[in-house]
């Protein structure tokens, strides 16, 4: 009889958003049509630029012309947008040249397939609090996992330790939940740890656009980590792509492991497993890297910036304790008067309509911690900051 | 050290449609701006169609405006393609429930990311000929696959025999590439098969809509399909999808194996490995499900059929063997006078410039064999045709 895989029995019960989406049914069903502040789930709220609707608008006329209609893609992305991809590289003077870039449909399915290039037996280490898909995707594979904690007392940036043993490292910065910010030397302790280790690092960039002080955007700013890194990138929150799908990938050709190529196992890999990322979604994720998308989603990142602005202040002037908000859209508070998160997170819905997302569903570690996304509607933040004010004042 | 999979090192040379590229580039390089009649790659010509069209405009407007703008999806699909898909279903008499259907990328996406459900000590079984990436998915994955070979002798139609010990079985039908297709009494035969073993079959349907005969379309007209089957299928042939992406999969309530429920598992697998298809995508594949998107796509079926028949009325005057051509897109010709696949593949393309698909690329049974897609352009199949007919008469 077949045997289905044996490492979904030893998922935990529910996805954190699950929970989240459960309780707010239940409140709009005690009070219905009441309207919520959303700071929760980091879905953006903000309508996609106009250079993207116009590439994306000619490339469905281009599917309805004989002559410029566009049949199965390139399965590692299409040339215009992988070149495209690697200039928003070189034009930060880091060397990514176009066939070390692969399209994807955003990051999270990609952190996930990419881990059908290792063994089993290779071991994770995650940074908690962490984005929880990092580790359901390790158990459902079975996969050991390493756990290595963050708190105030390493303002949420962990260092290598020599005792660490592990294969995976997951890196998130910005990070989510934390909004806490990798520096140079941060990432060179990972980056060096990992080549004498022989470990690989999956360094999450989705929020690298957030970045606006000298602090690294990508993993390959780091001298050494061609050999050890692969970035996952998403145009979900560079560009609000949360529900229109893109991402790339980037695999340096210097990436290999006991002699085997990581970058030539992943081409292997999408020609046999994807026939490609659709050609209409390529286009519009390419007018992002022209002057004009850029310059025009640069205009959203700064509204959402200053949301995070209105929200920080807020706290500050609550004395509540917080990472993040600057150079990252998230904000990392601690809940106040030692309370959990979930009870935090019911104290807000219930009194002020505010919703933002339990820390304790980023790990164990999370809990009495809060997390507040800045890509809400700036009216709607501006709103939540007071209520949180006045509530908690 | 980090463990890259061992699997990919026992995957053969190079994917059959990288190798026939290869050729057609050497050959447009010797002899530049050359015509060729391509019937190799099952790719799609004709444009969406205009109801998808129509769909897909709209859905782009809704993501250039603040009210109607989507953010993430669901990650199993938009309740309303999942209700038209099941819809389509059910209009045939078929029981399947909305949450039995699956939103995805595209049933060759959709094939790479269901073995994440099954342990690798789980055995495959292939019926060659074959779509190669059946063989080398399992082959990345690490997993022993059982082959069952098709001939003449079967008419490409291979029956379980009480012997055989696999747990995963592969069925394509209408089949890719031979053309062939399963009788209800032969999908019986497998349904049986599959539930008193344990097995599961994946029943790949990406050419159900070129059926005319009364013939399955789908794996759940067959009593007790329910309990051993999952359906995956595509719009890329049904609708001219190939570049445009958008595709299903139907896995039933009452698919349980070993206690662990397969439609409950795949949810959880795509709540944590993606964040679902993207909206636009979702929007135009709805518009195929339409009354309107049915009759416009089926007059681009018929174009591809009447493809088949200028391709197999061609073949019989030659007097060549071949299956298929008939409720499938395919055909499935004998090499003539003894020739092999790949010199017959050089002998078309240096002597008439018709590409076809080499049959031995789908498996050692397919040598001998050539596969001629009807999806190229009218004009183009009936030149190549006369080419065919000049050359071979």
């Amino acid at each position: 009889m077949l045997q289905p895989k044996a490492g979904y029995q030893n998922l935990k019960d529910s996805y954190l958003f699950f929970g989240i989406s459960r309780k707010i049914e239940a409140y709009l069903n005690d009070y219905p049509g009441a309207h919520l502040y959303r700071m929760g789930i980091g879905d953006v709220s903000l309508p996609l630029c106009d250079a993207v609707i116009r590439a994306l608008h000619q490339a469905v006329d281009d599917q309805a012309s004989r002559d410029r209609f566009h049949g199965y893609m390139p399965e590692c992305g299409a040339p215009f947008l992988r070149e495209a991809i690697a200039r928003f590289y070189q034009d930060r003077n880091i060397p990514v040249l176009a066939d070390e870039v692969f399209v994807s449909s955003g990051a999270s399915d990609e952190l996930g397939d990419l881990l059908d290039l290792f063994e089993v037996s290779s071991t994770a280490l995650i940074m908690e609090p962490a984005y929880p898909a990092y580790v359901d995707a390790n158990i459902m594979a079975g996969r050991k996992i390493v756990y290595l904690t963050a708190g105030p007392e390493n303002d949420f940036l962990p260092l290598p330790d020599d005792r660490l043993q592990a294969d995976l490292i997951y890196i998130c910065s910005p990070n989510n939940p934390t909004g806490a910010v990798c520096s140079r030397a941060h990432l060179q302790a990972w980056v060096d740890w990992a080549n004498d280790r022989g470990a690989v690092i999956f360094f999450d960039a989705a929020y690298e656009a957030f970045v606006t002080e000298d602090l690294p955007r990508s993993i390959f700013e780091i001298p050494g980590a061609e050999s050890c890194a692969i970035e996952i990138c998403s145009l979900s929150k560079t560009a609000g792509f949360t529900g229109t799908r893109l991402g790339y990938t980037v695999i340096p050709r210097k990436l290999v492991r006991r002699g085997m190529n990581l970058r030539e196992m992943w081409i292997r890999n999408r020609t046999t497993k994807t026939n490609g990322v659709s050609y209409i979604l390529q286009r519009g994720g390419a007018a992002v890297f022209t002057p004009e998308g850029q310059e025009q989603i640069r205009r959203n990142i700064r509204i959402y910036q200053e949301n995070a602005r209105v929200m920080t202040e807020a706290l500050a002037r609550i004395g509540i304790r917080f990472w993040g908000g600057t150079n990252a859209p998230y904000i990392w508070m601690q809940c106040p008067d030692g309370i959990k998160s979930w009870p935090f997170f019911d104290l807000l819905l219930s009194r002020i309509q505010v919703i933002g997302t339990p820390g304790v569903g980023f790990g164990a570690c999370g809990e009495g911690y809060f997390r507040l996304s800045s890509f809400g509607d700036p009216e709607d933040t501006k709103e939540a900051a007071r209520r949180l004010v006045e509530l908690l004042c």
